[in-house]
């Protein structure tokens, strides 16, 4: 596997908190702001070997100007399978709470969700190889680092996955703006996974034809929808709400 | 008031829709893409001169590469005042529902903010006009056009303000990450509101001081930070959950 090269505060700072990537080599400006010495004093404990460079060749080497004065060359990203995630949540009295992400295109609302997800405890991300961003240094940095640590799953097929996780008692439910039954309905309290669509086209019509449910967010007004990422935060935090015991 | 270039779909589409803002002038695209008929449409019932323009001369005209083939020239953005919002909001029996933002200094995370308020029926925006994005074309983008419809408030103090509305009755709710409360025990059915700060600085000290009470989204996880718009968002669904009678 290619190494990757991270860049921006968040996603280096975390990467090297989560240590589920191996760190090859930190790139750093060479005038050295004061907001990066908490990440040089863990490279230098974990013996990290540092190279400084000039703006612009951090930049050409970050392949972004978004790098915040530091970059870090690491092993490819460590994608989870959803055995081991399965296997893990079996021992939660309340079972699994996963989301599933389809046709979310846009590096900026993917990074946005897995941020709210691991926030709101969600136990692993499920996204198809296809019809979706990929867990790229830019979708690690519009997630302010969240990517570096949580549980993200890649599946050749959405459809196959859901009827898996159904299967094995995983109540799966759709977000769809043209849906009858009002997210604030669901109850939440036990093994289940949300499907989230992106911006464009929302749920592909077999991914959604095969959830248990769908569940829209009441809205009001002239203008009616919600950022994709918004939306999928109100339904995520809401199930948040009613599994930490809040009504 | 100087007039104001207004680009992109949803802006100039819901512009017209709102009957907000004087239309002096549309520009569109010389190569007509189907999707912009509908506003064609509007502009000829509501006889606003259209003007045909080649793509870098639109660019130049919108000052934005993200006009999507359509610009107008229109009255500047109709801000409201605070009395008239309360004095419409007197009748509703649930009480007024106002979102106050403080430091929100970045456009998408405004026009994120606006666009999930009108979703959720907020009455009206206070924003200050010193520590705040403006109302401008931008904002209307980002918010997908939100903003041509929602009653914005602009003030010099928002302390003072939030004096006011403790005054008239009103519950004032700050959103800050270190309160003791959790959104979730909140009561929100009622007159109430929700003052949201800025992704850097969040609510000024003063700001926090004055509002009744201050409440936290409930976190998990090594990443503790929501974004500001997202964070928002879960707060003013909340509320309008329990408004709508779910809870």
């Amino acid at each position: 596997m290619k190494p990757e090269i991270l860049y921006g505060i968040h996603p280096v700072l975390e990467a090297l908190r989560a240590r589920r990537r191996t760190f090859h080599e930190l790139y750093v400006i060479d005038q050295i702001p004061r907001r990066l010495q908490v990440i040089l004093n863990l490279a230098e404990v974990m013996k990290i070997p540092v190279k400084m460079l000039q703006r612009l060749r951090l930049t050409a080497t970050a392949g972004s100007e978004h790098h915040q004065g530091i970059a870090a060359s690491v092993s490819a990203y460590p994608t989870q399978n959803l055995v081991d995630i399965l296997n893990k949540t079996c021992s939660k009295e309340i079972g699994a709470f996963l989301l599933l992400l389809d046709n979310v295109l846009d590096p900026h609302n993917l990074g946005a969700l897995v941020r709210t997800a691991l926030c709101a405890g969600i136990d692993g991300i499920v996204i198809p190889q296809d019809r979706s961003a990929s867990p790229t240094p830019a979708v690690s940095r519009a997630s302010a680092g969240a990517m570096e640590h949580i549980a993200l799953v890649r599946v050749n097929n959405l459809t196959n996955t859901i009827k898996r996780l159904k299967e094995q008692g995983i109540w799966v439910c759709g977000l769809d703006q043209h849906a009858a039954r009002s997210v604030f309905s669901m109850d939440f309290k036990g093994p289940v996974a949300i499907v989230i669509g992106g911006e464009e086209k929302g749920i592909r019509p077999l991914v959604k034809k095969t959830c248990d449910v769908l569940i829209r967010i009441p809205q009001q007004g002239p203008v009616s929808s919600l950022n994709a990422s918004v939306a999928g935060a109100v339904a995520v935090y809401e199930a948040f709400r009613q599994r930490c015991g809040f009504g």
